[in-house]
Order: structure tokens, then C-alpha cells, then sequence
């Protein structure tokens, strides 16, 4: 069933629900539906339900309140992917597959290593285009938090945010190399659900030893993500599925 | 450090080692390596070694072996990863990340939901296709194992395949939609190292009705992989992440 993602929150059960702009048009003129269909509805506060079209006019639809829906589909941890800007369009697919894989959050930011550059105006267009990815992507894998794109000017501001985190990690290649296996479950052990986890990714050539010191002072742990040599675009997914697996399929 | 993978097994540690071919090219072309120069060699029985350049002739470069490597880069569960072929290029990179992520083997079959078609001469274009990327993914990744690509002509074929296995697991999205948690933990727990599974991936319409009976008769199990719902092409790659945190990293 579709699912939309709407700014109100419902006071009571009779509420009108509407649905606006860029989703109405994709209701009613692409996926056609009509009076009596329903949808899913995720509010503003995350909570979510069924909902059955009551009317659709020219510039939006009205919709009511079938059931409550309680099913939790978020990672009890809040995982914030940061990535250092890596080439072509690898952000846009870490976002994409990242957020069907259950990211809270994701932090752009050019490290020392990028090749890349975004001035000021391109980067809110980034911005723009990779928070759509998130929303699209989120509705897409059921989710009922859109995860937020922030972007950052340097590895030195995100060193800054490390402690508003419970636990930061540094996804780095050399303890991979040197066949380091223990720090990612240790990490994981430690956290609680509510928590909130930050891993941070290099670019295709890696962190810099002056990022690495950066994010030392802040304690950040080092781990390999196995044995193999994954790309940049590829260890974020590793993360978050292997959280997954940890925290909502080996926990029974 | 490059790496290349050779046909030849070293039956004493004094042979020539040789590159030949479109690896000859890439070493002494593309890279522009010459005598000195230092590469990973990967024999045809996985034992692999630290080689040095001896001489880069017209069709051949000739090597020395420097140092045998002992660090391994596999899994230690023999993965399969079965797809219902999906649209578009998903496929290709199903096997790129894939073989990033340690399998050991693909199998794409004609799902009964699959809607592209391969004849008999575009499947075997597109395996050799297939098998390059697999090849190209294990150099970058440091791997000494190349998966291997399999075409099956149908589901029927592929259930025919399951006893070969240790444990067989269909990926089944009404699973994780019931919010089945328990199964893939559960198989993982009973497989011991240098076992084979295999998982089975449906096309995006996923996997139909008469296919969940012909592998419930070979005993395969049916796990959800989390809440959220997986893209085709997410799917694999979340097993084989889990598959590594579990076997590799939480074991310690």
C-alpha cells in the first residue's frame, strides 16, 4: 500500500487528513486513486495509520482515519551516517540504499581526501535533491522517519558534533587491513535502544592522518567492517545492515 | 597493491610466474608497471602471494614470487546469492557489491514474476558479463576467490540445486512484513565454517506462489530481514553483511 508523509498531526481520531502539493499529484494523477482507496498515512510525530480517500479535488485530497498502525519498522538505534564527499553520484545512492536499510540521519561533508567540490549554492541544491532520495526511498522501504541531510564544511565541524552521540565510529581501512575484527561488536554491545551512533566514512582515498586525529580526540573508535576492501559507497550499507541484523534479528 | 588472478599453481616456490592476456595489458598498459614493481598474485587454488616484476614483454609480463600471503579474505560460510532476474542493470550490480561483500557464487534464474526475458544467446552474453564483473570486484576487494556465475533456465531448476547445500534461505517479503525475526539468526547459529548456504532472492514482484511450494519441499527456510522493505537489489547485500558481522566480526 502507498504511503505518504504529511506535516499534520492528528489532535483526534476525526481529524481531516490532507494530502498536498507534489504527493497530492502523485495520488491522484499518478497512481490514480480515487474515493474510497486507501493509504498509509505517517504524521508529523511519526505516528502512522491507514487512511481511505474521502474526496479528491483539483489541489488536494482529503482523507480519513481508518486504524492506527503500531508495527515499529525503525532501527532502535539512531544510526547517522557521515560520508566524506565521495565522486560522481555514490552520495545519492548511499542515501538511497542507506535509508531503505534504516539510517536516522546523514552528514555530508568534504573531507581532506575529496575530489570533490561544492560551493555554497551547489551544495544546497545537493542538499535539496539528496533530502528528496531520503523521502522517496523511505516511503518506498515503509519507514515512518524521513531521514534529515546536513551537510557540513569540513571533517574539523563534524569532529565538533562527535559528542552530541552516545558512541562514534570511524569506519577506517587500515584497521580492515590489519585484519582488526573486534571493535564494531564491542561498540554495538555497548549501546542501548534510544541510543544515537555516529559512523563516519572516508572518501575513495580514504581519511586523512590529520581527520584521524581530529576524530581521536574525540574517542571515536576505529573498526574494520571484515576482511574485504569495500568501497566508499558500499561500507555504509555494511554498517547499517549488520546493525540491523544485531539489533532487531539476533536479539530474540 | 594490485592484484591479479592467474591459472597457474606454483608447484615450487622458484617458477615464473606469468600475466597474460587483458591483465598482461592492464598491468603494462593501463598501469604502466615495469620491472621491480610489486603485485599480488592469486593462484588458481587461492593460495596467494606478494610477486615482483622480473620483465614486461610484448605479450607477457614475468614474475617472481616475493612473499606467500596467509591473511584470508573469504568468508567462512560459502554463500550462494539466487536472483530472480530484476530490471535493468540491477543484476550487474547485485554481483559488483556482492562480491565486495564475500559471496561465493551467483545463480540468476527466470522468476515467474520476472519481466525481462533473457534468450538462450543474451544469457550467455550476459554471464560473461557478469563473470567480468565478478572478476574485477574480487581484485578490488582483495579477494582470492572469483564467484563464480551460474544461468538457471527456471525455479524448478534452481529447487533441483538445493540439496547441494547445507542450509537453503528464501528472503521473503511477507516474512518481514509479518515481522518474522527469528529464522536467518536461527540458520546462521547451525552452519559451521566451510558449509554452503544458499539464499534465494525474488524479482521485484517477488517470488510466486508455485515457486515457495517447490522450495518448501526442499526444506528451505523463509526469513524476513528486518522491518523495512528491501529493494531487490538492497536485499542480497544486507545478507551478505549480516552474514560477514556474524561469522567474521562477533565471533571473537
Amino acid at each position: 500500500m502507498q504511503r505518504y508523509f504529511v506535516d499534520q498531526v492528528l489532535t483526534t481520531d476525526d481529524d481531516p487528513i490532507y494530502i498536498e502539493a507534489a504527493d497530492h499529484h502523485h495520488l491522484a494523477r499518478v497512481m490514480r486513486m480515487t474515493t474510497g482507496d486507501q493509504v498509509y498515512i505517517v504524521f508529523a510525530d511519526n505516528q502512522f495509520c491507514t487512511a481511505e480517500i474521502v474526496s479528491v479535488s483539483e489541489d488536494k485530497t482529503l482523507l480519513k482515519l481508518v486504524e492506527w498502525q503500531t508495527n515499529n519498522p525503525e532501527l532502535p538505534i539512531a544510526i547517522t551516517i557521515a560520508s566524506g564527499l565521495p565522486k560522481g553520484d555514490k552520495l545519492e545512492w548511499i542515501v538511497q540504499k542507506g535509508t531503505e536499510l534504516g539510517a536516522d540521519s546523514f552528514i555530508a561533508f568534504p573531507s581532506d581526501r575529496s575530489i570533490v567540490k561544492w560551493d555554497a549554492k551547489k551544495t544546497e541544491k545537493k542538499r535539496e535533491r539528496l533530502q528528496k532520495i531520503a523521502k522517496e526511498a523511505a516511503e518506498q522501504s515503509h519507514r515512518v522517519h524521513v531521514p534529515t541531510i546536513t551537510t557540513l564544511a569540513s571533517g574539523k565541524q563534524l569532529a565538533e558534533r562527535c559528542g552530541e552521540y552516545d558512541a562514534v565510529v570511524v569506519a577506517y581501512e587500515e584497521s580492515a587491513k590489519a585484519n582488526e575484527k573486534a571493535v564494531l561488536a564491542s561498540v554495538f554491545a555497548a549501546l542501548r535502544p534510544g541510543m544515537r551512533l555516529l559512523v563516519i566514512f572516508g572518501p575513495e582515498g580514504g581519511i586523512s592522518e590529520q581527520e584521524i586525529q581530529l576524530f581521536k580526540a574525540q574517542k571515536a573508535h576505529f573498526a574494520g567492517l571484515g576482511p574485504r576492501i569495500l568501497r566508499t559507497e558500499t561500507a555504509p550499507l555494511y554498517l547499517l545492515a549488520a546493525a540491523s541484523y544485531q539489533f532487531e534479528l539476533n536479539n530474540e
